[in-house]
């Protein structure tokens, strides 16, 4: 079985290590524009193979691992190239745009749109890791216009990452996803800006800052290139989101200035209820 | 060696933890309002007795880790209890208020204002264990006010429980705790808020949430009753960081409808640099 990677990064990378375990006769070949991860990823047997565009037309499975921006661009490429029976899978944070992009492509049966909920702050191939799936949510959209036997190659791979699959329409994972995963960085980021803003020149500031801090700004580290075309391509969402939280932020704040502890305290009691829900999260 | 602690929760829990184990000789009497807490951390064995204010006259230390609120109405009745040699210390997360609520106390030179930057999202005596002190920084404020042997018994504690000390002003330190600490408590808060809000109907929702979201509302968690307190006293400050907090995630926001993604990629690319400060965070 050749398994392409295109994107050697954390998702990519990570995801063909599970894969070599779960199939040791896997091929596992990379494809990145960055070499010098390609070389490293190499190194590290993450990929067993260099490859490019080219060799795909030998491709059993190719995991497409890289910015949304760029994916709308490649996968129809891809698709032209590989033959019918290969299986081609996206892993990025957006839904509507690719399977917009490619939904009167010849090859559309081929194509599955798939969203793991997997991943750290951290990137590129030294980022990958084995397990990074297991137990795992993976929102799948558009099942039904992936051919039936395409459907069951992937849910077998997903089912030995012990991953949970939930199937969900491209307009509603969009949505959801803006609020549980791109406002938490775009929080994030924030927090660090302001922060590293007002502190710049007061170094030793940072030894009061405890694990409290660290856990909130964590994904403030993620990926600019990644993130961009992410916001870029969730435009609408994220605003929506952005609007309800400066405006929950805004009364928060408007409540401290007119003493009002009583709501503060009301506030902060009824979000504490988020302990039963993180309950479910692995 | 009496120690007394008032209030059994996290901190003042997790101290008397660590001190049992380094002063086998420490007896460990505990306070607090809540009965519940004091017969559950005599049961798990953070405090050996349970007791009241009139016993403070044979306390060596006291440990106060209560809101701190309460801390200011109590602090005066603790020191007008102690003998001369009774060495009083606090753990609030602002320290101007408690520094000028007893500055004209006649046994001022008995008390010492500290800060551990330490804790987790839980509370409550169960909450409380060895070693969450170690490697971490303790802020102490106002070290010339206390009496010079109250201070080495307090560091010798300190250094025993793996603490760092920095010496700070209490303005300075009200200032800058809000942004390394307090905004980053109020931005989880109304993360948690603006998610649970949308998604009430959405029980299935947070199957989409990932370790990411987790980490980031993490400090949603926390005690409402403890940060109501830190925030009605620390409000000017607490405003302060909640006005430059809006206002980036609102040039954030124009930027993305503006369609301006070089800036988005720019801003996110600058933060970045928080993995630097990060590293240097235990």
């Amino acid at each position: 079985m050749n398994v392409f990677v295109i994107g050697v990064g954390l998702i990519g990378g990570s995801m063909v290590l599970d894969i070599q375990r779960e199939y040791p006769k896997a091929v596992i070949y990379g494809i990145d524009a960055n070499e010098n991860h390609l070389e490293e990823a190499l190194k590290i047997g993450v990929i067993k193979h260099k490859a490019n565009f080219n060799d795909l037309d030998k491709a059993d499975i190719v995991i497409v691992s890289i910015p949304v921006d760029v994916q709308i661009a490649i996968v129809p490429k891809i698709l032209d190239i590989i033959t019918d029976d290969c299986l081609v899978l996206d892993v990025g944070s957006t839904k509507e745009k690719i399977c917009k992009t490619i939904e009167n492509h010849p090859k559309r049966r081929n194509f599955l749109a798939t969203h793991p909920i997997a991943g750290t702050e951290f990137s590129g191939p030294t980022a990958a890791h084995e397990g990074l799936f297991y137990q795992k949510t993976n929102i799948i959209c558009e099942v039904e216009k992936t051919a039936f036997k395409l459907q069951e190659k992937a849910l077998e791979i997903f089912s030995k990452l012990g991953m949970r699959i939930r199937y969900m329409d491209v307009k509603s994972h969009d949505k959801h996803i803006a609020y549980v995963s791109h406002l938490s960085h775009i929080s994030s980021f924030m927090l660090g800006k302001t922060v590293i803003e007002k502190e710049r020149n007061e170094r030793d500031i940072f030894d009061m800052a405890g694990s409290g801090f660290a856990s909130t700004v964590r994904l403030a580290k993620s990926s600019p290139a990644m993130w961009t075309a992410i916001f870029k391509q969730n435009k609408d969402n994220v605003i929506e989101t952005l609007d309800e939280y400066i405006a929950n932020l805004q009364q928060f704040k408007d409540a401290i200035l007119k003493d009002d502890f009583t709501k503060i305290h009301k506030e902060m009691e009824s979000t504490n209820h988020i302990k039963q829900i993180l309950n479910g999260i692995k």
